[in-house]
């Protein structure tokens, strides 16, 4: 039984030690592995084409918080995301700085900055702004906890509609009237294929006019020239983008010389190395005792 | 019984319905005041030179948050700022706002945007990053409550060092101490003899090196060449100010297109008129029935 571990070096350094302090199998790279039947687990970005060099190949751990460039895994393979609580409160704080940035008008003071112009606009309460976020899951629930401290009026979206403490949640085929609600809306939705181009025409002409977007899921969720439509006829004031579509953005795109739009390049969070290895050998365990692996995914749902 | 009001027509006209319905002596304007004698309470941005026409006047009722452009009142005479729920949360919402923009390098990936550029750079965690809080009072602790559910780091720092949950508060003589372990200082005290000029080069040089600013006090506490200083000692990495020294800020100065820097034109915070007008009720009755006053100014202490 052991891990196969196919990404960068500096994570090895980190995820090695820990392996074998735990006296768990760790082999960086398929060049090194000698007895392949001895390979029980995988973690990797994007899997090797073949797996069946592998017979007794249980789990692949993807590297990632979304697996949506990850191929379908062989009959008898489980596909795990990277599960970190790092990852969920850097995602967190990203979408409360971008909700506040989107709120308080900075695209316009930013603007302004430019120019060096002092002049004040009237400041908006967060107690009775509208907050709709898409995507109830781990982040989800975690963002709507600060913002609703905040006095954030919230409401959420998911395909289940499961309930969260301090917020409505809209079951999937409530979608318009969630979205009638939302004057700021955020996305934290996996890509599956449900959710690729979500963000739309169709979806915007439902917003309140004037909302505001806020954008952390995934680049292909977002049609950007909805996006520029929207922007022009005021039915969105702003919008504060994580991901974008095409991802990098090309420098010459016009969404880099967007007043209206702010970009940061796919940061709101990055997977800490240790937290990484503390979940590959929890998937570890837990698949040797038969337990529920931590961030199965299920392959026909896509996330 | 009744309050002299000197301001905008606009709040006039929330503020007369609602003493109206309290049953409280309402006069829009000296020229409309046919008998000095019934003046009891005057609610100004800044008083009239002589106060000495009204003889039975108790209490003035500042319409801002801070006082400290106002004159020494004249014996028998209190002094009141505005106190509102909502000025405190609309800084609140600001101070978290620039906290998480300075805490996830904003500047930097603004600026790149400009020039369209797709450059990550390792994403740092709330969780362990030590912020400190100089003025633990009604903001400054309504503030750390929403950064420690965060799980930032806090300290805040106050003349008293009277204690706030969650949060040790360190007392005015352990300024150097409170200092060492702010890597992100947050300025929320309120402008006075002791506080002008505060912010400057020897405060900078007891911060960790690369320390980020946030400030939200006020214009005069702040040296703006102590920070440019700073900011090309590396002392500091970024600020982000609401309030300038001066204030406007011209249009040609240097901050304005300094890209470490990013600045709004005082807008943290305006005051919601119904919010005033019942403070202002609440003050009235309060000095009818020998209480307390809310927003009671100590102007030995000047604040
Ligand atoms: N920008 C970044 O750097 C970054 C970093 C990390 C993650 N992310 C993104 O954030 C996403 C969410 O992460 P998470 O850990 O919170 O995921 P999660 O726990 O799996 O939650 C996903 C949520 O989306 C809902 N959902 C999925 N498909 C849906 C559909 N078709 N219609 C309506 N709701 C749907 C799910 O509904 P149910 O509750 O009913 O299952 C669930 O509430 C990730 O997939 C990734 O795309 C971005
Ligand atoms: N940017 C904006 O738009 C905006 C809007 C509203 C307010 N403000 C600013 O925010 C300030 C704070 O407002 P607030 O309502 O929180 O005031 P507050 O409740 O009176 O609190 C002031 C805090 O500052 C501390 N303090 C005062 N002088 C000090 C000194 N010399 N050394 C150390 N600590 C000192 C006080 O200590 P103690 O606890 O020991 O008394 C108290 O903790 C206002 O005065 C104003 O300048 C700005």
């Amino acid at each position: 039984m052991a891990l196969l571990f196919l990404s960068s070096p500096e994570r090895a350094a980190v995820w090695g030690p820990m392996f074998d302090a735990a006296g768990e199998g760790f082999v960086v790279g398929e060049e090194a592995v000698t007895d392949p039947a001895e390979i029980t687990h995988l973690m990797c970005w994007l899997p090797p084409k073949d797996l069946r060099r592998y017979p007794k190949l249980k789990v692949v751990i993807g590297a990632g918080a979304g697996v949506d460039h990850m191929p379908r895994m062989p009959e008898g393979v489980t596909l795990v995301r990277t599960l970190a609580p790092g990852i969920d409160e850097m995602v967190r704080d990203w979408v409360v700085m971008a909700t506040l940035m989107v709120h308080r008008d900075m695209p316009t003071y930013l603007r302004q900055a430019q120019a060096g112009q002092w002049t004040g606009h009237v400041v908006p309460r967060a107690r009775g702004t509208r907050v709709g976020i898409m995507g109830m899951g781990r982040i989800g629930t975690l963002a709507a906890r600060t913002l609703s401290q905040m006095e954030f009026d919230l409401v959420g979206w998911s395909r289940s509609g499961r309930p969260v403490d301090g917020c409505d949640v809209f079951g999937s085929d409530r979608l318009d009237a969630f979205l009638a609600q939302s004057e700021i809306l955020i996305c934290l939705l996996p890509l599956t294929d449900e959710t690729h181009g979500i963000l739309n025409a169709d979806l915007f002409a439902k917003l309140p006019q004037g909302a505001r977007l806020v954008q952390a899921g995934r680049g292909a969720q977002l049609d950007m020239d909805a996006l520029k439509q929207a922007l022009n006829d005021g039915r969105l004031t702003s919008a504060m983008l994580d991901v974008t579509n095409p991802e990098p953005l090309p420098e010459t795109h016009w969404a880099w010389r967007d007043p209206r739009v702010v970009i940061t390049p796919h940061v709101a969070a990055n997977t800490d190395h240790a937290e990484g290895a503390r979940h590959a050998l929890e998937v570890v365990r837990a698949s040797r005792e038969n337990r529920e692996l931590p961030g199965r995914v299920d392959q026909d749902r896509g996330y």
